[in-house]
């Protein structure tokens, strides 16, 4: 599939110097990058390498005073590169079947659907209209996957989870493990068996190795469209919000509520019971003990991020503040003992 | 299996209004409740929402006025959720079993275990009596697994590997991977074999993701009930004690020695070749970096719990406290120079 | 495979005393070891055990005046044990063959390879002389792997990626699944595609349940003899140099370039388009927000160690900074007044 420079430059708004009809079909680095190629630069050591480039097309910042066969000017390049990634590269997709080496329950129906070798699907899961299974995933009991979703090789979702349409599930995750929930008493603990399961709603990504655990009743749910990158914790009984972002190695602990459009930064932890409000932004290593409306967080504990960027800053310079205290406190004694003095003077 | 309101209100020590043989056979959260469901709850606003639930049962804090067909009031309803879960819930088994598609080493008996498709036994494994091995999961050679335990879906126990008795070991989690030791020179890391291995005791519950390394020498050891949430690492040689709890993300590194009923937070870390005292708990997020005997830890580095969350909040007052410094200074001067006027004023 | 006291002693530049030629074949630990075992000793409560052990060798520090069958004085036992274990236990290999139950596509060639049951290696996979592919590990796509390289169980390569020589890949590591790419507007995310790939140089280790993001376009890279240890992430469009030791749980955001023989502390995180300079140190629990050319860092935000561990230290002295101040502020209104008064009777 290809697409002429016309169309391209439609898509971004910009302006094109050069020939409307030229095709490409895919986007690459400089390095890389020959005939029916499309490069997008903004450094200004890339432009240097850009002139030497056989693309057919390169897409630059305005006024940039670049030449080449065929330009494309727009006011933001990194807006643009993602505009035509997402233009010319379609997510690529399995094509439907079922490979030997899938181990499929007897009552699963398998219609329209790409099974790899060695996934296996459990009795009663439910598989919508082009869904793919990759290798060696594991789809547990009762299962649902929605129309067109992505469950990629390795990953688990456990009995009884529901995932909704056009999610996709990296490698490794696993959905639906058991919530971390125990009796303790004698400094011994029992487990509280998790007896709730795992929503996955419409449009969610979820990362490598994420780990969402089922609730202990009802259901963990991760709402529509929400991002989720690799390694992330998401505890039992959460309910994180629609839209939101959440990035790398962060965590969120049981029964926290995220609001709709929050970003959590990568690393940053959510402690258990905490209401995040809507469009919350907590930066990343942050620790959030406590229920935040809205605004941007940093630290640990997280403050608002205006004095939390003064806040950590300042703890650089504590070995100086430390010093201008003992400084002080001499200057201070020694305005002490010359006063008395003066005082005393003054009284003989 | 049900359960009557007498049965349920004996195990909670709470006072039961209503029919003692009328019976239930779930917990279930209040928007999906019914008949022969039993509901807990303890908040004003759930409280108002249970008036209009059709479950048999209502479990909720003694005095709470709260009227329903059959209410069993206790002191604390958590703790009495808890107790019904366990009592009522028994965790689910899997039928005995070999399904096709396993891979089985032709050394390997499997008596009254399960044994799920694309799970792989290799050869010289032990399984106990009632051992479920999941779908995709790996068995390395010579791993032995104690009576009762239950391996969940693509989780891995490395070569030698040996796992207690009731044992759960939750999906992706990697139990035995190499220890990261490298002997390094001019710059370049030469792996040092990592030849021992990793001892899971009995009770042991390990969480999705979760990665324990062997150890070089020896053996990295889990002792009986300890239980470790998900994506948590344990580097090679580690000893934790019996009973504790080590919450998500968080991280122990190598030869480190946690005693038992200590609790480490959610990505928390310590530090290689420290030695942790009984029931010491470690807050979230929190770096250990030397030897802590006793107490509750917090902070990076950690400081004994009090002193840190009076020195953590004073982080977020850096701002002001330096501008105190700053305005002291200011005052200092002048009084100096006041006092210089003052003095010279009097020698004139 | 055995060696005999003189050899080890030769590698180690010890001094031996005792039968040179006496033969051991394997490095255990003091409680396990026998006859044909070496140990190697430093601590002096371990000494005390060994003098009672039957190992045919103790290594120790010299001139601790130890006294055993056989006896090999170093410098350095620690470092010693790291020989004794390289030169002793060369890492076990698995031999060759394709295991029934593995999935191969029609195309891929296994000549002097070892595939265990359940592997997945997909179509134009190509698979270097003494490669192991460990149970239910997954190959993607047009994958290839050089010459004796391992990828252990449940690992998954995902299509495209580029694994070098001698390369070690734990259970349960992904490498390639997407960059975490969003074209966000009106708080909705739009999957920005992810078309570039992930390439491993030679001599790499990866740990377990690691994950390494592809590049959006062209490649994330993990340069020649680079150790990553478990559950980290790696961004996409990361460059991370040669001979580079990422500690557990650590994290590099997007597009970051990382020198050579740089070290990044266990749980660290390391900002996105952000450069570290060539053998730079990041601590543990460490934050990067900034370039760092070189040196050592400490703390989050990030600050030179020296300077960080003063600051950190000061941190749990915050309470009496504090307190210091609110008393200097006292001590010069004291002054202030008393001055006051000193200067009016002076006037009066």
């Amino acid at each position: 599939m290809s697409f002429t420079l016309s169309q391209i430059n439609d898509r971004l708004g910009g302006t094109l110097k050069g020939d409307g009809q030229a095709r490409v079909q895919s986007v690459r680095s400089l390095d890389e990058a020959g005939p029916g190629d499309i490069c997008v630069v903004w450094q200004a050591d890339a432009l240097h390498a850009a002139s030497r480039c056989d693309a057919t097309c390169i897409v630059t910042l305005e006024n940039a005073g670049f030449e080449h066969e065929n330009v494309i000017e727009v006011a933001d390049p990194r807006l643009a590169l993602a505009e035509i990634l997402i233009l010319i590269h379609s997510i690529k997709r399995a094509e439907f079947g079922v490979e030997p080496g899938a181990h499929i329950a007897a009552d699963v129906v398998c219609n329209e659907v790409y099974v790899a070798a060695g996934a296996r699907i459990a009795t009663g899961v439910q598989l919508g209209r082009r869904v793919e299974v990759h290798a060696n995933a594991v789809i547990g009991a009762g299962v649902k996957v929605g129309e067109g979703s992505i469950i990629h090789a390795n990953a688990t979702l456990c009995p009884g989870v529901q995932v909704g349409r056009r999610v996709v599930i990296h490698s490794n995750a696993v959905i639906g493990s058991d919530g971390f929930g125990y009796q303790s008493s004698d400094g011994s603990h029992r487990k509280i068996p998790q007896v709730g399961t795992v929503v996955i709603e419409d449009d969610v990504e979820i990362g490598a190795g994420t780990t969402i655990d089922r609730a202990t009743l009802s259901r963990t749910i991760i709402r529509r469209g929400t991002k989720i990158d690799n390694l992330v914790q998401i505890a039992h009984n959460c309910d994180i919000g629609e839209d939101c972002v959440i990035v790398a190695q962060a965590g969120i602990a049981g029964s926290t509520t995220v609001g709709a459009g929050s970003i959590i930064g990568a690393q940053a932890g959510v402690a258990d019971h905490v209401v995040v409000g809507r469009r919350v932004r907590v930066g990343a290593k942050s620790g959030v003990a406590d229920n935040i409306p809205e605004g941007d967080w940093i630290g640990s504990p997280a403050l608002p991020a205006v004095r939390a960027r003064r806040a950590l800053n300042l703890i650089g310079r504590l070995p100086e503040i430390y010093e201008e205290l003992r400084s002080l406190r001499k200057t201070c004694s020694a305005l002490e003992e010359k006063l008395d003095q003066a005082v005393m003077n003054d009284t003989e």
